[in-house]
């Protein structure tokens, strides 16, 4: 297979979209990709697409079609895919194989979602398809359930008093937010304290609200080539130098949430291929939909022993500066999460800290990083590790 | 690039399911897959799902996982593939070159749906998904509508009295009826005379009730696999030898529908990979959701000239035992069209049909088979050649 690389990233500003469509938003975020990219339109010969709530938000399926027909593809083959919130890095990974095995040499992957056109009871039901409809819908579960129950078993497996696993939580929030207030893309560029955490309303104990992700509009792109493309195209070509994807079942089919069997499964692969491992990672873009989830992710994917997730946020080892930055971008937390967009805006975010552009958020010296999106109740992980090429 | 071949084929009758859930359903088809091909499921390295409208049958997104799971593959990659009609053939043209590429050599592609759930309005509502939301919607175009649009158009581009074409249009219905009375699989076994369409309601002017497909519940999925792993588990490995797909946008941007410019790329692509010319091909299964739309594929996928496909119904050219045997299976308007499963089922039958095992519906030495697929309003169309390996 050929050496894959990401010549240009795109991504709108998330947060509320009054006026565009999720088509103009997607058209937005993949001219700036295309643009980068020293691209036409006319170059791009297939796109694939994450999205995972455009039948509910804008009553639209077969979006592909109308996705590439908006910026100019009219005829490329455009696939959509759905894995909930995985969708966009499921479309990106799935983009990668077409080049990688000498099919297309040029493509685009991205993914793109309007959410608060629904009310937010609308967008709770919506959010709730990801769970299992025949062992979880009857029980009432939602995500918030699913993350409350996680934060309540982690603290209990760890045994840590719950008090002090909402305060490690609490830092979580307040670093994304940190790192948000210095993103100009980001949902909320405003920074928080721990008071305001404690201070507002409960969601699904322990999780109050500033330890939830918002709902958001937004799209991102990333433009894909063959190595040998990406040379004459750019000076700062960017390697997709590991891969991985894995699924679950039903929550009743899983051993132990606080160990996310899908993403142990998806990241040995990506590592696996890339050849490198935890410690070779310089910036991480994970999944904290949740302050929860992004203890449990920064554990699974390798940077602390599990149980001592927590403890590394109090250490600031995730800062930016810190052993192992994660979410400079702000996360999920602050930077919003339009979910076909979160992992296609995570490898945007990557692309631009390994290129040295992301001003006073930038990772010092970042060469290698990774993202990690999960999808439904840990029922599907991607990774994907992007490497310098320069 | 390897060779890919396709080892094993499982579908369920096609119909109503009261008691089987798209998961089971789905399981049925992938086990009977799975057993034909001498396999275990822990042979299976990745799921590839067409879906088209679980979120709204049974409230269900990110299905993939849950569909793996199901059948003892959890762990393994399994995005959904969501191209409306076509979201089934999406999912095994993406197979295809996971295997070719040589990243996996055994994976298992199909696709599900369950959609006597929902009430007729309300399929109504959910197929109109399909339709461009911002650009058709508003119109109050769902499909039936569209079609009845394509076949006035028809008429009218090549001087057709309505009348006689919709004698042609019945035959079409006539002849699938006939074919799926042959066929255990298919939702309508019984054959119907030119009497009964015409007598039967009026859907969109001019399509009849008979003129179109019904609303369906079935899955359809096939293992695939390296040539050189399929030529270890069976001796009737058939090849998947051409691909192709292809999108459109809105209506508003096709310049003729009765040249369903989508089905033109995505067929050259299929017949210039093969090196095969529609000449060479012994049987189809094309995308009859209406009868007007066998016309225009027959005519689109080069069996016929622009002009000719309705007249080539009359000779009997489409029959099984006629020139391009065309729907041997019942096709959608007698087989039935559970969406997602619609095109796996059409590789099971061009399988099942190259393999000599059709019995009273067995198109005679059948060595070179074609499938066609199209979604939304022609927003895409998927094309498989599929070949005889021994």
């Amino acid at each position: 297979m050929r050496q894959v690389a990401v010549v240009g990233v795109g991504m709108t500003k998330f947060g509320r979209s009054e006026e565009k469509t999720q088509l103009e938003l997607f058209a937005e975020a993949s001219m700036d990709a295309i643009n980068e990219s020293n691209l036409r339109p006319k170059d791009i010969q297939a796109l694939f697409i994450g999205s995972a709530a455009g039948d509910w938000t804008e009553g639209q399926t077969i979006i592909g079609g109308f996705a590439a027909d908006e910026i100019g593809l009219a005829g490329v083959p455009a696939p959509r895919f759905e894995g909930a919130c995985s969708s966009g890095t499921m479309a990106i990974r799935d983009a990668f194989i077409w080049v990688a095995s000498g099919y297309y040499d040029i493509v685009l992957a991205g993914g793109f979602e309007r959410q608060t056109v629904l009310s937010t009871p609308m967008n709770t039901r919506m959010m709730a398809t990801g769970v299992h409809s025949f062992y979880e819908t009857p029980t009432g579960l939602s995500f918030p359930g699913v993350f409350g129950l996680l934060a309540h078993l982690y603290a209990h497996k760890h045994n840590i008093p719950l008090p002090k696993l909402k305060e490690s939580m609490a830092q979580v929030a307040i670093k994304n937010h940190k790192n948000g207030a210095k993103n100009p893309k980001a949902q909320f560029q405003k920074e928080i304290t721990m008071e305001d955490v404690f201070n507002s309303m409960m969601v699904a104990t322990p999780l109050q609200l500033y330890d939830c992700c918002p709902i958001s509009d937004g799209a991102a792109a990333i433009v894909i080539t063959s190595a040998d493309v990406a040379r004459k195209l750019t000076n700062k070509p960017i390697y997709i130098v590991g891969l991985g994807q894995s699924s679950a079942g039903a929550l009743c089919n899983q051993k132990d949430i606080t160990r996310v069997k899908s993403r142990e499964i998806s990241a040995k692969q990506a590592y696996d291929m890339s050849g490198l491992t935890p410690k070779d990672i310089d910036v991480c873009e994970l999944h904290d939909c949740f302050t929860i989830a992004e203890i449990v992710a920064s554990e699974g994917l390798g940077f602390f022993d599990f149980g001592d997730g927590y403890k590394a946020v109090d250490r600031g080892d995730t800062e930016i500066g810190g052993r192992i930055p994660i979410n400079p971008s702000g996360g999920l937390k602050a930077k919003g999460h339009p979910v076909g967009a979160t992992g296609p805006a995570q490898v945007y975010e990557i692309a631009k800290q390994i290129r040295g552009e992301c001003g006073p958020r930038q990772v010092d010296g970042a060469r290698i990083g990774i993202t990690d999106t999960m999808g439904g109740s840990f029922a599907a992980v991607v990774n994907i590790i992007l490497k310098r090429g320069w």
